[in-house]
């Protein structure tokens, strides 16, 4: 555990001392969970969507893109159930004026119960040594059935309550289990309340008048009002998709782990309209698509695993994550949901239009059923930059900190860097660099040995090191150095933009999927 | 004037019919001014955006590129005076309940009587016939001279009365001139009150507690508030610059012609940091680089100009706009302003930190000037797509619309049509497409005629066709047909990548700068 944070806290050092990410507004303190991309993280975030944009619309034939707007008609969080139902139950301690979610100061309360379980068995465990029977004894032992049969009766309760509303129950459980503030130890608290977890804001110029909007939570809805319009102006009969990559704003109340769960985010997600009938074969197949396009980045099978859900939303009919191996544990990456007709119908519903499809082949119109595929970007930022950032330890005993990036995501793809800054090297360097800079994002860098030169390239990702030497001006060749092999050859400067062009190519990736 | 309305109103069906731009949240009847864009708007937008993250990022070695939140700390907008006054006076109409922009209502006044002025000047031309002294006229007609004098004092009234913030006085000079509704011709106003202009939404999860944040109304400030950390992280020595794409929210009273301004818009903008004193010849270098980024699209020197600013921003010692004829006139499409320190000064006022940068030239701390470029992405999109969309009448009689967007920039780069839906030519077809899929984003076409098809793709700017014929079967051979000079050619099906990538690549823009 105390080596997970401490990787984790590297991870975030790193990222603020390299440019990746900086925490928003910092001058004035920073912005609670809200964080900004640096020169560094910028590039490699446009990377990541340039791969996941182009593996959905160039690679499939029926996947068209969009990009809807932030701002939407209110009547849309309506129709989605947002207004409604996308809440979290809070409740203020009125002592130390601090607020909690109601379901995990419970939740808190039920982890206490098992760890006191926990201690049982492992006393038990220590006492009857190489004997002891867990099973028999966990079944048996009146201490270990106490405190878990309270846990399931607790958890219950609290279930019935929230899904019927009660919240006076919901305070009810915490006042007679005797939940403290865990800081301050006070227990006199406030009712419980929901609090909807969207931003509001206000369209037009008074109070009186104004409409209320909110900044859209998911970037889903913004394809379904709009598939009426994409359907008819791009022709595509069902089975297609539509992508979007886009902002979406949670107002979280406890927002944490860096860039895992942020209230400002960006989604990636695409909705696949299929016959009704033929989603779960859909479902399927965009598991596999899904999973293949993060193998083909070759962070390593064992990073990642399926997690199907048992309890699905209610607009789902199956549902399953793609979990990635975060410094802090296997943590959802990516949704893959069959939505069945339930957005498209409400939509039908709230706005009065037929929100339908005629299916040629059916002779018949119906509304859509839906598979969607839904990954945070910033998450997926954060899985390849903690997997990718290494201490490596080298042959001589030195050690260097890489972040082995795939070169198609790295940053910067090349350095070009004059060994001495005389005799014409630059000169010559900089040559290179307007030659290569229409092709590629690469840098110019003359200061420090190049040593230190190349160990902030590593640092930073880049896949090759250019260095010119007194030799370049004779025969036009230069070093180039690689950044995971550290191998440096000889290559006539001709050759440079086919030899990157062929390592940081997306053709690389996409060609794995 | 009817001629420019009718081409505008074509600019916007076309837009929509096919898959440029949509009414955001159409099926709900809209959300005024906020649009989305459709799957051919969101790919032209995409490639524009990354024309001018290139051209800025790529090649320019002392530029880097950064992706700030939306969310800011709200001491930014205290900061950089948005908070105090980034105002519109507004007025209500109490019999009406209509709003308008009170200065808007006294301009259209004076706009009345210059219209007097000329119908005065347009009568004696007429009565004098070629005699006519036109300048003399109007130096000394009592008339004319009586409008005109009258505009000034209204003008000059109203422009003291806003700078003193005395609304009462811009009432009372509504009152004295008799404005009234124009709808409704009532007169029965309340007070002026100055609006701001930002966008509020509140963090947090009660009102008691809760943060009031501001959706940005520029990109700007998140350029500024990281300056520190970019320059130091990225180690650049000043003249270097900050380059940001991304949205921004401005809750404008009155918005319209169609994306030229939103309520929620994309700005690209660059901040190019410069030691005190060398700022104006930054300035210079920035106009004509920007004027040459611009020319490179080939859209004609004769639709562009500048127009310098008389009136400066609080905050700038110079500013230009370039300005280029859109469907309803010249207006502004880019901004170059020399906004001096004062952005970079008052952070660090507000946030009590030093923001500045050791020059080791000059052996001394100060706090960087700065040149900005900003412009809006949409206005761009319009600038190019309202441009770009021509009627054009060809040999035999016959019409086509084409759409002759710079082939970098074009949504698809090719569509792929086999002549026939049998005889093995779709799977041919599709082979070519899967082969080139990995590096351009293709479309395939089986349904209509060729003919049809061909206009299709005209209509959206693809700037080939490859069509696919029972010769290909067997020489492995293609027609391609080039959108703007509408000639095929038979090639061979495994120079297509070649051809298609040399038409298409960015270099051809980038090479242009």
């Amino acid at each position: 555990m105390a080596k997970q944070e401490d990787d984790f806290k590297k991870v975030i050092s790193h990222a603020k001392e390299y440019g990746f990410i900086f925490p928003s507004s910092e001058i004035y303190d920073g912005l609670s969970a809200v964080y900004d991309y640096g020169q560094n993280g910028a590039e490699l975030k446009n990377n990541i969507k340039q791969y996941w944009w182009k593996a959905m619309t160039q690679l499939n034939e029926n996947i068209v893109g969009i990009d809807a707007a932030i701002l939407m008609h209110p009547t849309t969080w309506k129709a989605s159930g947002h207004v409604d139902a996308f809440n979290d139950p809070l409740i203020d301690n009125k002592d130390s004026k601090k607020r909690f979610r109601a379901d995990v100061l419970i939740e808190d309360y039920c982890a206490k119960l098992e760890d006191k379980a926990l201690k049982e068995i492992a006393k038990a465990k220590k006492r009857f040594g190489e004997a002891f029977d867990e099973a028999q004894f966990v079944s048996t032992n009146p201490k270990v059935l106490g405190y878990r049969e309270k846990q399931k009766e607790i958890l219950q309760r609290m279930a019935k309550s929230l899904d019927n509303n009660d919240l006076a129950d919901v305070k009810a459980l915490i006042e007679e289990l005797e939940i403290a503030d865990p800081d301050t130890g006070s227990k006199n608290w406030t009712d419980v309340r929901q609090f909807n977890l969207m931003f509001g804001t206000k369209l037009g110029a008074s109070a009186e008048n104004a409409t209320d909007l909110y900044l859209r939570p998911e970037t889903a809805q913004g394809i379904f009002v709009n598939f009426l319009n994409v359907q008819k102006t791009s022709r595509h009969k069902l089975p297609f998709g539509i992508a979007q990559i886009g902002k979406a704003f949670r107002n979280e109340i406890v927002a944490r782990q860096f860039i895992f769960r942020m209230r400002e985010f960006e989604q990636m997600e695409m909705q696949f309209f299929v016959p009704p009938g033929t989603e779960l074969q859909f479902y399927e197949m965009w598991k596999e698509k899904r999973y293949k396009w993060h193998l083909a980045l070759g962070l390593g099978e064992e990073n990642y695993k399926f997690h199907d859900h048992e309890k699905l939303a209610h607009y789902a009919n199956a549902a399953a994550d793609i979990e990635f191996k975060f410094p802090f544990g296997f943590k959802e990456l990516e949704g893959i949901h069959s939505r069945t007709d339930f957005d498209l119908s409400a939509h039908e519903k709230f706005s009065g239009r037929k929100i339908q499809y005629f299916d040629p082949e059916r002779n018949e119109s119906y509304v859509p059923y839906v598979v969607e595929t839904s990954i945070g970007l910033d998450r997926m930022f954060l899985a390849l930059f903690s997997h990718c950032l290494k201490d490596e330890v080298l042959e001589d005993g030195s050690s260097r900190t890489v972040l082995s990036l795939p070169p198609a995501l790295a940053p910067v793809k090349a350095a070009i860097l004059p060994l001495v800054k005389k005799d014409g090297l630059p000169e010559f360097a900089e040559r290179i660099f307007n030659d290569l800079k229409y092709d590629f994002n690469i840098i110019f860098e003359e200061k420090d040995s190049i040593g230190k030169r190349y160990r902030r390239q590593d640092a930073i990702g880049t896949p090759f090191c250019i260095t010119v030497d007194h030799d370049s001006l004779k025969d036009f060749t230069v070093t180039l150095r690689e950044r995971d092999t550290m191998k440096q050859e000889r290559v006539p400067v001709e050759n440079l933009r086919q030899i990157i062009d062929k390592k940081v190519s997306f053709r690389n990736l996409l060609s794995k999927i």
